[in-house]
């Protein structure tokens, strides 16, 4: 099938992915009288004299904006606002479909820090949630800790945190499959971007042994003198032993190996030097770090990838969605740390029996994202 | 009824008013292929090529924004962001029931000039138009003025031109009924701020005789030296004997009287004060500046008020559902002075036959909404 010709006709043919919905038809005198003038004045004099009451009488609470400025879109890089527009509305899609959220895509036509933090704050009052999506690194570092800080509804970079939390849910499942506990392996990572760090740090929040991040240049270790304050904050609870090398000295004798980079950067020689029952989670998107077939002829026991058309898909989809609904159910101020590990877990407990085929659930059970959703609300 | 309980009940039982559509089901891995990856990417690619390929593949084209900073909320005054929610989410949901128009409601916390329009600049490329929405005057005229020079979609400030598009259809059937032209014309009319002064330019581009506008301090004349920039710019073209005094002296011997005030300012007595075949139009809402009743003991022919509950309501949502409609399927970079007119026309000859009790289509009547439309992409 050709994806890309499905996608150029089906976008073109329904004029994008989204529309708006009314939820009450409005086809009477007395429905204007009530959702129009002269009703509707009576929810505003509430709300102005109470604010709390704008999440009882208004779509708020169930709105997220996707807020995004087109630096860093897929792979596709740079592309702008207006290219960037079909993956915010397939964002938007998605959160309905998979978390009953209603979802807003924002493409900005500015790319300066301080003007987009701006911008998110004064129309943070017309949503519930706030998910940062497609932002280059380490700008959306910046970004969301200023927002985390400023707003009382929640801020999420999905490349980040919902990244983090699938493959945490890749690693919790795969070492059943392996029958190793987290606090006993070590991870190599590929990438040290926004999704790379956020990966690190779940891991390290959830307990693992050790891990070994590597950028396009090496090893994150001491003697790099190029690091930008993101990487170095990372050196100092990675890398226990200050190793420095290449990937393929990072990759010697680990455990896991987890790629958030580019195409092709693993072979199966760097396979072969992992440990006893390897486990390669590989999500570049859309080719990955090395092939399935590959990363097996050297040796690995779970292979995932970011891909459909293979087994062990780890996809955010699985996360977003109810990590935003449990979040919004509760008014969570906030999406901490302990709900995105309770995010990761309830995603991995969704697979009963954890086969070396079957790590992660299925993209498309809608009931993954309910399970999620209530592991939010629990800790939350 | 008590359309007050009646609305705090209904927007609570549905939570708002407004959710997202989802144009097409995402419920096969073929549907996520080719709705988000990897098939998303090719749209994005187009786009990035050939910007003008976003109003092919994307919902952009059918999205206005509902953009309010809750300055000046229908007779409530300057209530804030979040209160002001209720009523930009009534808005969005009429620009979709009446004129299939997808339109999202963006309440900002901000009522800084430069901020508001910073901001609705960098978010254009999500939507086809802006939709100003109960902005304070003078401030709205430079947002509005701002932006429709800095942007290149329509930007319309409904409060004064959806205001003054169904005032002057209310203008025209009237006129056909007491059987003047409107070059013949005297306006007096009551309130100088957006609407007020919008309903004076759209009345002199039609031709009328003459305008005499009085704020709450009196008529706008050559020795009032407390008018601000836009009142003083009214003046050069309004009241060309350069009358003086107060409303009840504005409205002596005119033709029409056009309210868009404050309620009760008109008594019987200035209404008979006026020529004969007196035109009432008091829009002030809920109340009107004076009810229909007493003008009728004035000697008025023909009464219109924005309420629903009595004959000949003049309310915008005739007006902005159609214009927006036309010219997003023309793509118009603006909204004209003729398309205004345009629309003002369709909407007056809606009506088969003007009588003193019917001037004015009815609200619920979707199909006025296709005439405005049509008529604004004739003359786009």
């Amino acid at each position: 099938m050709d994806y890309n010709q499905l996608a150029l006709e089906k976008h073109a043919e329904l004029k994008g992915k989204i529309g708006l919905e009314v939820k009450s038809s409005l086809a009477t005198r007395e429905d204007l009288s009530w959702a129009y003038t002269p009703g509707v004045a009576e929810p505003c004099r509430r709300i102005a004299e109470n604010k709390e009451d704008v999440w009882k009488y208004t779509a708020r609470g169930n709105w997220v904006a996707v807020v995004s400025d087109g630096s860093a879109v897929l792979g596709l890089g740079d592309i702008g606002p207006e290219a960037a527009l079909p993956v915010m509305e397939g964002k938007a899609a998605l959160f309905k479909e998979f978390g009953g959220v209603d979802a807003f895509p924002l493409v900005l036509d500015t790319q300066d820090v301080d003007e987009i933090v701006a911008i998110v704050k004064a129309m943070a009052p017309s949503f519930g949630g706030i998910n940062l999506e497609d932002i280059s690194a380490p700008r959306c570092f910046e970004i969301e800790k200023r927002l985390t800080e400023e707003l009382d509804i929640p801020v999420f970079h999905d490349d980040q945190h919902g990244t983090a939390v699938v493959t945490l849910a890749a690693v919790l499942n795969a070492l059943k499959v392996v029958g190793k506990k987290i606090e006993d392996v070590t991870v190599a990572m590929s990438g040290a971007g926004a999704a790379g760090i956020a990966c690190a740090k779940i891991l390290i929040d959830q307990g693992v042994g050790n891990v070994i991040m590597a950028d396009s240049r090496g090893i994150l270790s001491s003697d790099r003198d190029n690091l930008n304050d993101a990487k170095k904050a990372m050196l100092a609870v990675t890398n226990r032993n200050d190793l420095s090398g290449s990937l393929t000295d990072a990759m010697r004798g680990v455990d896991v190996f987890i790629g958030v980079s580019a195409p092709g950067v693993v072979n199966t020689e760097m396979v072969q030097s992992m440990n006893e029952g390897a486990v390669v989670i590989a999500m570049a998107n859309p080719v990955p770090e090395i092939m399935p077939d590959e990363a097996k002829a050297g040796g690995a026991v779970v292979v995932a990838t970011g891909r459909s058309d293979f087994a062990n898909q780890v996809n955010n989809v699985l996360a977003f969605p109810g990590i935003f609904r449990g979040a919004l159910d509760v008014r969570a101020k906030a999406i901490t740390s302990e709900m995105k590990l309770a995010a990761a877990k309830a995603l991995a407990d969704s697979v009963e029996v954890p086969t070396a085929e079957n790590i992660m659930p299925d993209v498309l059970d809608k009931r993954v994202s309910e399970r999620v959703a209530e592991a939010v609300r629990e800790v939350a």
